[in-house]
């Protein structure tokens, strides 16, 4: 069963990644026991699902939090080949909620940050899985008025909200900028009390508005079930529904961490 | 016909994660025009999938190469709430190269680290597929004869190399030990030669064994196709085919980065 839902997959995908020639099975089979390698695919062709890499670079002129300098040099190369070692080694420093990155419950409250509530704790079938891209109204914070105008179907539990921030580009601009678009604390509440999301994404450095800075994160962390990953890159992205992978790196005893997000189709 | 797809590919897993109340759907339509938000599914149901992590942890114990001492203090709190910040934020330093991580071709090649061959130029489409977790013999590093008795069809592009690394679990001790498992230049000429692999995962921290550690990256890495995943955590996990997917850290200008990786069935 679980070998033919893998041919309808790929059957439906129309291509798939992972084809292996049939002819050269015989000898395969014996070699791989346990599991029906020769029956995965029958020849080897393209996978043509789309990616789109929603996660931004990390560069020295990329915003943080609070400052008007950027990033700056986070990255040096420890050992060089130019200086003679055997390879290239590079090294970095960052804030671990520095570029596209992730929000653990100890970020705001601190009975979760001494009870371990880490990023290495986040669900990860909470960060993957089918995602929602909705555009927000481009005036406004997120306020419960909004939040219920985008009317986001129960059964939703991953959503990307993309904002003016995207339009202004905010995260392509080294001097960290208050007027950002994000979710005022009504907005939270309401996300809270009448979806079932959970996972938010935004366009810049938080998902809270700055004048709700630490309420809207309160709402939003509260319950330890809702996992914010802010940063996000979402231009060149129709608004639907995707195939969401976000992988945050597992550093233990951290509220936050860079992390990695894709889309596909 | 997309959406077909996907409500088949959901019967095929016999479950989803993104269903949709039926009975909400007239309202929700208006408010999402251009895709069928409404068709996704027609009732919530939980994501069965199963998901192994199989990377690593960042924790001060942790080996780093060619030392006794490993990963040590890589994460401190810079702004903490009891002493009266708004929010806890950490900062980390850490190698590029520590923990689960990848290797891009300018880890070895120094014309390729100055013509921009970094990790953020490796290809998304090579890092999430389908990948074969394989179990190597356990009295040898990986020669050409070994790779010749695996016996790998042609069409798999990515493999996860289970070694003695993982029995003897090295990547649990803080002192790194050179005697772990890895390629030979012979055995990394054979993938090249004679598979289409272009995603080499191996369980410690390098792909190459300590004997033959540059001429192994040299041959793996000259193409500029194949991606190397190093320290992977792949104990509890039995051979086969999985859903694959690693999304490394955009660290422009580096050779390696941190990567978190994860299978699903």
């Amino acid at each position: 069963m679980w070998v033919q839902g893998i041919l309808l997959v790929i059957g439906l995908w129309g291509s798939h990644d992972f084809g292996v020639a049939a002819s050269s099975c015989g000898a395969q089979a014996e070699a791989h026991p346990g599991y029906d390698i020769c029956e995965v695919g029958v020849a080897p062709s393209r996978d043509e699902r789309r990616v789109w890499d929603i996660s931004h670079a990390y560069t020295p002129d990329m915003p943080v939090w609070d400052s008007p300098e950027g990033l700056g040099d986070y990255l040096w190369l420890a050992y060089s080949m130019k200086n003679g070692s055997l390879a290239n080694n590079s090294e970095m420093k960052m804030g671990t909620h520095t570029g596209t990155h992730v929000d653990a419950p100890g970020h705001v409250f601190q009975e979760y940050y001494e009870g371990g509530f880490d990023v290495d704790t986040l669900d990860l079938k909470v960060l993957n899985g089918h995602a929602l891209l909705v555009d927000v109204p481009r005036d406004t914070n997120i306020t419960a008025k909004v939040m219920e105008a985008l009317n986001i179907p129960r059964g939703v539990q991953r959503v990307l909200f993309r904002t003016l921030n995207t339009d202004r580009r905010l995260m392509w601009k080294r001097q960290f900028d208050t007027s950002y678009v994000g979710f005022m604390k009504d907005g939270a509440q309401w996300l809270v009390d009448n979806t079932d999301i959970k996972f938010v994404g935004i366009d810049y450095l938080s998902v809270a508005a700055y004048d709700d800075l630490i309420p809207s994160h309160l709402v939003l962390l509260k319950s330890k079930e809702i996992i914010l990953v802010e940063g996000l890159k979402l231009d060149g992205v129709d608004p639907g529904i995707y195939s969401l992978n976000c992988l945050p790196l597992r550093l233990v005893g951290a509220e936050g961490a860079p992390i990695r997000c894709i889309l596909m189709d």
